[in-house]
């Protein structure tokens, strides 16, 4: 197109791209405090989707949602040290309420495993009430020095789930199942990222874990995003806050314990993921709006036909939206739909009306061509269908081609400056991943040679992978 | 039944019967925080189910849900007069994040009109962007003095809309839109509690409001219970914030605006409505759970049967779940689900199994009786039906029951004592309910003598309802 761009080109400036998109896309506005954001209706109904899809998953994981008080007594923080040290720089301290300085200071939770820990201790008795497996929809604030919309807010949304267990290995295996199940076929099948599974070196851990599985997304411009975490706690907050079950020994133990979350850091990573010159693209099973008929012009039988569309769209479970609102230029509407990265424009005119077709524009694969209007919501499924893949398969093909195996530091640190790295731990090691750290780029996670999760840092065999990352 | 009763019954004293019920059905505990509470997943189950069944109706009417942050320059509050002045004595601030004192401090939202303001000032540029309708589901602190779990807390859960309109009338329609067809319908039909709509006198109305319309529910010991508010706001926040639009004269005009909300009190709200001295009795319509299928025994044959009426429920569409706990007694677990309201409960043991039926047992009607396993799915729905209607009779049963019209204010604490009274308000007007609420009695709205919502407090035929109120 020979017009001026509406966004930044990616190739020039990828983080002003981002920042673009989010206004243009009205996506959401930075917040009166520093660090906060305001998530607008659209950047809103993407998080609420991803909720709705999450949601369903934990349930069928078995967790059960509830809500723990988001004021949590200094005192608790304190309990567990990794923990403190790891959150103390981040916290926002209520000092007054109701008029008056408070006798202990308060603090807005950073996480919940302090205040659920306290209630756990008290609800768990014996192993037969275990598992206990709980989640919640919470607002959490971490103050952040170099905050970026969506990505590094002082407030974020999330979901936290918290678990308690019999043994290590039911921890163990629950967290995995997080991790996998829930989290990794959430972002592979809705999302269309190609997330790697993997486990956190000991510096990247979770303050207060005893192992962090994470799950690492490469962005458009190569870095990396950690896009959720399933933490296995063993008994560290068990001990801190006497969270004991009566075994079926008779002895009194303490529970093992995970934790896990994601947050509206996703929609960032969605946007970075999918995102080109022309706005977002958003994987058709989480696309609040799937599909846009579009009425060209306000006459009445456009109107009329994009209506009627829209109905036997919505008829058949498409998530469709009828833009009639012929006020405002055509041109400027569509440009608004592509930003907005609607998978699927129907648009009709008097023309296509006279010849029984639409006009089909692919936000996904591109291009764009008539159809009919009688076999319309069979070509809308396939195409949704079909998109949905091929957003995968690019992630996909984006991370393979940008990920090259590496042996030293020098190599690892310039093949981050276009991907990822990938590296042998046994030869980079915790001394090697300072260094690297020195430098900007980080272990993102640790993977066998088959790509799987392994058991231990120290497994013979794994790989580093390595990257800058947001 | 001789046995000692489990909860304090409601006659011998209500409020421990309602706290007795909040820990023994698992619904919430008290926070470590005053006045804080932590809602435990039965409890937030019923909250979901109205989450969801209010956020659809909002859907209805056009609002659309975004997120905006929690914390608000204390400079913000300060802009509305009558505003700051109503929700100082319940900030709680924030004083300190990342470690360092903060230049201004930063209050936690008691509600968000302000915060809200500031971006609707930029979103809305001219009468085409009007109305503005936003939703959002949030937590909020107001600090209590008086805190009782549900009904008032430090922190609450709630809905708050916000909209902004091209005119005075619009505003208003919209206000009394979703006072009548979202709050209103939502608490008949779905809570099953006969709530009276009607307009808040000036000294019970919002702080900032021209108008606040509410819904007010009648409790089991003939309490009032606020349940929700729909505020018209006039221009007063848009002038506060600069909220104008480019109106089709060529004009700049401020918008017009509302405010609305219903919270976690709603959950308070509905056990003191429906509930007995045996526990809860949650509506059809609403219950998490509606059916529960119980095996007495743990034989093979009972748990193969009672899963597999399970399944014939489910896909029925009931909301079921299969108690084959049988290590537990029997009689303890019936108790529970008493307890925790679930309208239906289908016990089979081997006898029932030979027999073709299942006991049937009706928490809401009452009474226990066999029922064929054949045409079991029908009787379930029918019942379900059935028992929908019979709370809200017996809620509209209560309130016609217990109040009664007065003339003077000693009549009206004495009505008060037990129920509700009905007082002209052209005779009581502001002076007298000054005085009332001297006595602890307070005007809960004003209706026409038709018990419509008035258009204005001195509006000639309007009647007080005076009560005491939690």
């Amino acid at each position: 197109m020979a017009k001026a761009p509406i966004l930044t080109p990616q190739a020039d400036d990828f983080p002003r791209w981002y920042q673009d998109l989010i206004g243009k896309a009205e996506l959401a506005d930075n917040g009166p405090v520093r660090g906060t954001m305001v998530i607008r209706p659209y950047g809103y109904s993407l998080w609420e989707r991803m909720q709705s899809e999450v949601d369903a998953r934990i349930k069928d994981a078995g967790a059960q949602n509830a809500y723990f008080p988001m004021f949590i007594p200094e005192n608790y923080l304190t309990r567990e040290a990794e923990h403190v040290e790891g959150f103390s720089p981040e916290l926002a301290v209520v000092t007054h309420g109701g008029g008056k300085k408070l006798e202990e200071p308060v603090v807005v939770r950073p996480t919940s495993e302090t205040i659920i820990n306290e209630y756990f201790s008290k609800w768990v008795q014996s192993y037969r009430d275990l598992p206990l497996l709980i989640n919640q929809w919470a607002n959490v604030v971490r103050w952040e020095l170099r905050p970026r919309v969506f990505l590094r807010t002082t407030e974020f949304l999330w979901q936290e789930g918290h678990t308690a267990h019999i043994s290590y290995e039911d921890a163990r295996d629950y967290a995995a199942r997080i991790h996998r199940h829930v989290y990794g076929e959430f972002m592979r099948d809705v999302l269309g990222i190609d997330v790697v599974l993997g486990r956190k070196t000991a510096r990247e851990r979770f303050a207060g874990a005893i192992n962090t599985l994470t799950l690492e997304g490469m962005m458009g411009d190569g870095k990396a995003l950690q896009m959720g975490t399933s933490h296995e706690l063993g008994q560290n907050f068990a001990k801190a806050f006497n969270t004991q079950f009566l075994a079926d020994s008779g002895e009194r133990e303490y529970v093992w314990q995970t934790s896990w979350g994601v947050s509206t850091r996703m929609v960032g990573g969605l946007i970075m993921s999918h995102g080109d010159d022309n706005g977002l693209r958003i994987p058709p099973r989480l696309a609040p709006v799937q599909a846009v008929v579009m009425a060209i012009k306000g006459d009445d039988a456009v109107v009329e036909a994009v209506r009627a569309l829209g109905d036997r769209l919505k008829a058949a479970g498409v998530r469709v939206v009828v833009d009639d609102k012929t006020d405002t230029p055509f041109g400027r509407r569509a440009v608004d739909w592509e930003l907005k990265g609607v998978p699927i424009r129907l648009e009709i005119g008097p023309r296509d009306l006279e010849a029984g077709t639409a006009m089909l524009a692919r936000r996904i694969a591109g291009g764009k061509s008539p159809v009919q209007l009688d076999g319309v919501v069979e070509t809308v499924a396939a195409i949704l269908e079909e998109d949905q893949a091929l957003l995968l398969a690019q992630s996909a093909e984006r991370r393979a081609a940008r990920t090259v195996d590496v042996t030293s530091i020098g190599e690892a640190v310039e093949a981050a400056a276009t991907g990822w790295g990938r590296i042998s731990w046994a030869d980079l090691g915790p001394e090697g991943e300072a260094k690297l750290a020195e430098q900007g780029v980080s272990v993102r996670c640790l993977v066998t040679a088959d790509g799987e999760v392994p058991d231990a840092d120290d497994q013979p065999g794994n790989i580093a992978i390595v990257a800058r990352a947001y």
